[in-house]
């Protein structure tokens, strides 16, 4: 962490900026493996907050946790014909295991669908079993040839839900209640705004019915896909014959959804809140909400600066004004590192709030909280210092969503354009373009061919322009959609 | 969970039964890859309770986790001559990534000491960067060719914790403490008593100097390895060139230890605790600690009694006399099924409480509470239900404690035993044996092979005998160590 040179600026080298910051900030280091990375643990400490956080809302929401195999017989991934080939370019197999060669290879999980509905086949017998709503936290392999730190990695953390119900009806409407929690997740969490919608068909996931997704736009005005959430149908059910009797005694394919997000998650939380400094976490997601840095000159001094700071740490933790969401402090009473250096460190780490604590501070029984986002400072009394903070923190909290969604929207063009300007947009500045197309998927691959930039969302009613698009952007025809394109990671 | 047979009774066929159990409480299933298993939601439901205390105990005591790759280069695994020489007969190796063959296999992680200090090597200058302490939550792969559901499985979870010290007596202090937080854990948690203390050389983990262990007695009277800690001073610093300066400014090798718990220990539950109707699940470690189990005979009487039941469960859910350890409850509301069915449900997966809620109870105002570990009935006051049951649970939490240290005391044989007579028990009813040892592998290797009996541990002082054994058992020679023998799973 002594590294105290300065960091690429965003707008000079925002991809070298991305980088810089995963690696000093200790989020994230390159492993032995090509492809593979370590999360270091105060990226894994974002990863644990992300974690509890959707964990609680999808048990509010009825879901409950189980763990299926890493390895799967190479022939399941055969059964759903899409499936198959959408993984087979990208899987990770296993042929020998102690010392000998396996009969069947075993892939290593890319994803679990196939794994899953095979269980699922066994234990469903009447729509009584019905619906199981289970979810993993489980690491996934895709053999990917290009790799960035958390984007896009050989491994992966993820969690990965996966239901079955009595009618498509029930299941459409859970991939809809997860979008939902992923949405609010993203916003109430990550202070991190999506847009919401419909994948196209040639951006479906392999073996779903239809695919919906969440896009966040990142500080370079390129789209992150942060989660998606699939009406998968009966197709997985008719291959793995998960069938159950229904209340007329009639067998019939259950129907499916599944839905993810990833460590992917922690990348988007870089680019979409980093400055220049480094990483700014939102309060909810920090591992420490609060680092007091106390300020001395003496050992008289550092005694007495060092007590305060402990006292305050436990007005702080100890205070219930939030429930059980106790405020997460740390004290960095290090000796032979000076006040700058340790900012210096914990502005690029992100942390949202620093309390300076010196000896004139103390006589004036207050503080001086410094916020990441704006770097404001503000003195706040000691004998209130839970309440005080537990306040800037949550304002804090919505000041970076208001702020995320603010750029967004300055960098969403909803005017009618021509396809020449289109290009000059996403050859320049890049942007969230809504157009009009006429839901031909040769349209798509030749404006994706042309700009590489591709229809990230067919988006839900709240996100559609006030009036609809009639043209299509490439082809002049009838819009069918109105639709989002973007370059994206 | 319709099957409702009776289980094998344990002093039948104790194997039959724990598999049954294991099956029937839906704590685990057989997966369509051979040794593999799937952990279901109740199964799965005990390990979040067993991680979620761990992970508090490790953070306490100053750990962080982070998440290192699943893939370790071949080459890694030789670095350490014994490590590789214990687990190469074990490895799962993948051979192609994104179909073409790779240059270099990749292991799939038996366990991390080898990915882990390449990295520490990496990041570690000074004797400032030291200690380093972390854990992962992971999943790891064995080759086992005999496998049991969640004893032992090709494909396990657990922790490992990794840490690098400047000193041998930190690393030492370090394994000695990590050792302490299982055994609490066991003791407090799982209500089970371990006996703690060194291994032999020849049960020593690969690469370590000294590996400390907790040995804990099932109901069949066989060990069970619930945990190890090992010191593994500087071997794989050595192998991984992880060196620092020292304040004198000389560089030197670090000392390194690694500990983990897996989710054996799920099995290990089942077998300390269950009983011939099924699991026992200590509360603390229990995913619902009660189930309301609502009586009714009319539609009027059924919407009387579940809104009386929801009343009570909201009573339990926010009382906070437990701080935030909230009381977990259930409502068992399904139609179509008897209360007797529910009944027997609930005792099978080890529900710790059971309240039974009937009209003539309501117009009591009170519930009928039923131990599951000792299947007593007492009557709750519903004014202050949350009280009452939270002093039954803390009740039974200590009284399963008690009655697994009795069990483990009734079953240790620590008078002097003719070889014969040593034969005799473990042909028989099994036991933990305290007797001499002269130290020396050969005595150990030949009375495995005559008894199936090993050393499970050179026992800590507190577990000792008054009198140290003065003779070894099976060589007659002067005893050097008292140790306690049994058979193993």
């Amino acid at each position: 962490m002594a590294d105290d040179k300065k960091l690429t600026p965003r707008d000079q080298d925002f991809s070298a900026w991305y980088n810089e910051v995963v690696l000093r900030a200790q989020l994230a280091d390159y492993s032995p493996v090509r492809g593979c990375m370590v999360i270091r643990p105060p990226g894994y400490g974002i990863w644990e907050r992300m974690q509890q956080a959707l964990d609680g809302m999808f048990k509010e929401a009825g879901h409950v946790n189980a763990y299926f195999p890493l390895f799967i017989p190479e022939s399941f991934m055969h059964k759903e014909a899409e499936h198959v080939e959408g993984f087979a370019p990208e899987l990770a197999v296993v042929t020998h295991g102690g010392g000998e060669k396996l009969a069947e290879p075993l892939v290593v999980r890319p994803t679990s669908e196939t794994i899953i509905y095979s269980m699922y086949a066994k234990w469903v017998q009447s729509y009584r079993d019905l619906p199981i709503l289970i979810n993993q936290w489980a690491n996934v392999v895709r053999w990917e040839m290009r790799t960035r730190l958390f984007l896009r990695t050989l491994e992966f953390l993820w969690q990965e839900g996966h239901t079955a119900h009595a009618t498509h009806d029930e299941a459409e409407a859970e991939a809809r209640t997860i979008l939902g929690i992923y949405r609010r997740f993203m916003e109430e969490h990550m202070a991190m705004p999506p847009l919401t919608g419909l994948k196209t068909d040639s951006e479906r996931f392999a073996g779903a019915l239809r695919t919906y997704t969440l896009e966040a736009l990142m500080q370079d005005n390129k789209a992150l896909q942060a989660g998606t959430s699939h009406n998968l149908g009966q197709n997985f059910a008719r291959a793995f014959e998960l069938t159950f009797q229904d209340e007329q005694g009639q067998t019939q394919h259950a129907w499916n959804t599944s839905w993810g997000v990833t460590t992917r998650l922690i990348g988007a939380l870089v680019m979409v809140h980093g400055d220049d400094n480094g990483m700014r976490v939102p309060p909810r997601l920090a591992p420490n909400e609060v680092v007091i840095v106390p300020i001395w000159k003496s050992d008289e001094e550092r005694s007495r600066l060092l007590e305060a700071a402990y006292r305050v740490r436990d007005d702080l933790k100890s205070w219930n004004g939030r429930g059980d969401d106790r405020i997460r402090v740390h004290v960095d009473a290090r000796e032979g590192v000076k006040p700058g250096a340790k900012y210096y460190e914990w502005e690029l780490r992100g942390v949202p709030l620093r309390l300076e604590l010196g000896p004139r501070d103390l006589a004036n029984g207050s503080c001086v909280a410094v916020r990441r986002d704006t770097r404001a400072k503000e003195p706040v009394a000691l004998t209130t210092v839970a309440a005080g903070i537990a306040r800037t923190l949550a304002t804090m909290q919505a000041d970076m969503l208001k702020a995320a969604l603010e750029r967004r929207e300055a960098h969403s063009v909803r005017e009618p354009l021509t396809f020449d300007k289109f290009r000059q947009i996403m050859d320049g500045e890049g942007a969230f373009v809504y157009a009009g197309w006429n839901g031909d998927p040769e349209v798509e691959a030749k404006v994706k061919e042309e700009t590489k930039a591709t229809i990230r969302v067919i988006p839900d009613p709240e996100f559609r322009s006030p009036e609809a698009p009639k043209t299509c952007l490439y082809s002049g025809q009838p819009a069918k959609h109105e639709v989002v394109w973007a370059r994206a990671y």
